[in-house]
């Protein structure tokens, strides 16, 4: 097992205001930040609050096709909502919890996995109702960059539903990402939250946890799929690519 | 368990040829990219190419402080280098198992994961092997940008080490990244080289499998964790914020 | 990476046939083991052998308290029916691709991992309608006997719900087990088929994945667990604490 | 995300006195436990009760084959002996964690992971320094009753080397289990120390872990698989078929 790190080495001395070269924060964090960098403990720091306001759906929950306004609002509000609300309550007992030196390193870091995991669900959840509420048809410019990278517009669609089917009965999501580390583009399995290929920007993102679907298809998890094609909203696939660097301007 | 997927919906009609708003594609991948989109099967496809070609090592080995050349040089050359080849091998095999319509979903999946695995063992090393090689001293302005998001500088490497010491004796990463989404700057617990934060850029990645510091401090992890401290290439840490986004011009 | 083994070392000799000190194994296999241990393959021998077979529900699913007809046949056709073909097709992959000295261990593992995962499945779901279709009352033997190990059998009660509770929206099992190793009755919590404490007999099993569920009471998790206390056949309990050797007969 | 319990409805009622059909606890517990069943809370009670004490080696450290006594000595005390440790103030914790009905039931089971996965590495650990020790050798009738069930005891050894092939320079477990439901003989493949065949009573263990192998043979996992096998005591393999029932008297 770890060696703890020794107490003494470590303290919580606040920094200097920052400067220039600062954190290009989200603005609602902004003023925290820097209240947090001129007088204030690690647990109010930006990276140990949290928020309990949930990203509002983009479309209308009953005008999906497919899809049941009662599946997408009990998703929306039970699971997006219990993991914003679980987020927002572990980031504040980890900044707790890193003040308290007689806590273990690997208790500490259940947390992180807490953490990790409910990152993981928040963000794929707000990419993947934002990635619904379209009309499912992919323009001629994202097919072309979709087959330059997986031979045609056919196999990369085969592939990515054979991985939801594959998940199908467990759980899990199917992503289509940008990995800006390799530049390529390319279809992902991931059997829960914690789960991402590193340094890569989601393009199109598939909830295949039960429940997804079970509410409107039971166990027919390729009936899920049909309709979730159906909705896909390629406009945003599209600004996601070029938000990523995928694609030339 | 999943509904298998209609085999006579899914071809693999080779697209037209891309045109404007192609992928901006790794420059090697790009003539391949245009072959496949002509008239090759998926398999030929970028998604589905493999690369034995490993990342040489930014620094001399042999100039590390507190890292031995032997551990570096078996940490590059086995772990690193045996998950280029695995994740070679893996992209060529998903492109014939793709064709093949009667291989069940979920065992197409078991490659789908060992794809991700691979991916996050590859890219997370690069970055690894990538930030080490510097004298271990933050500038000031990458100070000032981590200590406004956690309280202080001193809170954030407190958090970046006690996640290190509760994974020593197992394995896993410790990821300083920049959340895309959240634009947060947040320190990550990772179990497995297939964990990751959904759309995050690494900025400060260090490695806690056990290949990492066995070989030189066997089950000490914290003096390795010292060791690697001392080693951090601050420049690099600073052109990630910078190209992530996270820190203003 | 893993070095290879030596292809030339490992064969497949068939060993002589099983005399005294045999395995005691299971009717149906044992004939099969004897066929395979005189002049067959390993490909046929009973760790490589598959059954489609389903056991059947031990109680009529019109019958249950609050779980309905629909979801407990969804249940057990599509999710346990899906793992025991899963199970079945795996083992027999496995059985091939073990005489396939080319393929890397890795890929091999890849099966075994799906292996594991599916063995969990079929086997919790076996025991998991085994101990449904009883009245949900405890006899005071058993509340004892539970009580003894966990202070009071309300305090055991709390502890299975509240990690059921925890489970709510994602995945995995709730599991009373008896660790033969350690002589200790505890509740674990496991979040998949593959999870489970070493060298334990499941005493009582609880599904927590969404298909459990979902169908009948949305993402009301609590509801669900309310309804399982209420259909546990506690005499099942009875005879697996018996069997595991926890009571003194 | 799950609805938490009524904490109005759970207690924690200390239970009768436990009478006949009391558990058949470990010694060293069973006084505890009646303690606990009479006048004192959970927090008391076996399940939530710690133990600092390791068990010693069954072999002289020094004198096993290819497996130096430095290795030996560091893998007992720092990574089983910090898991018998780790488990022991997870435990304590449980039974702290369980009495606080404000505690969030996700938060209650990052707890009951690390449960999980600490209660796997100590049992696993004691198991596997209990199979070390021996010559190597199996006795006709322990090759009698693998070859049945994996068609030669060659094919049954090839798979358990490869699966620890696979999982060199990552960490897990090789597992020969007898599963008490299924009545067979398997090799299994284990990621970490929460995985593990449900229901199944350990026979062979061997540890894949990096800290079992890399301060001896560096990333050469091949070389620590042959150390193994030549240390291999059959004598204690033997007795745990028999006390598995996998073998007839």
């Amino acid at each position: 097992m770890a060696d703890e790190l020794n107490p003494s080495r470590r303290g919580f001395v606040a920094s200097a205001a920052a400067g220039a070269g600062a954190l290009a924060l989200a603005a609602g964090s902004a003023t925290a930040a820097t209240e947090a960098g001129k007088d204030s403990p690690a647990s109010l720091a930006p990276a140990f609050q949290g928020s309990d306001t949930l990203k509002p759906l983009p479309f209308d929950p009953a005008k999906l096709t497919g899809l049941s306004e009662r599946l997408i609002r009990s998703h929306w509000e039970n699971n997006y909502g219990g993991s914003v609300k679980a987020l927002s309550a572990v980031r504040k007992r980890l900044g707790q919890a890193l003040g308290d030196k007689d806590l273990p390193a690997y208790v500490y870091n259940d947390l992180k996995r807490e953490h990790l995991l409910r990152t993981g669900s928040v963000v794929l959840h707000e990419l993947y109702f934002d990635n619904l509420g379209g009309g499912g048809q992919a323009s001629a410019s994202d097919r072309q960059s979709i087959a330059q990278a997986f031979g045609s517009f056919d196999a990369w669609e085969t592939e990515f539903r054979r991985i939801g089917a594959g998940l199908g009965g467990g759980s899990g999501w199917v992503l289509l990402g940008f990995n800006q580390h390799t530049r390529q583009l390319e279809n992902y399995w991931m059997a829960d939250h914690a789960h991402a290929p590193a340094a890569t920007m989601p393009i199109l993102v598939m909830d295949m946890y039960e429940h997804s679907y079970q509410m409107d298809y039971g166990a027919a998890a390729a009936k899920y799929i049909d309709a979730f094609f159906q909705n896909v909203n390629w406009e945003k696939v599209n600004a996601r690519l070029s938000a990523a660097g995928a694609t030339k301007a």
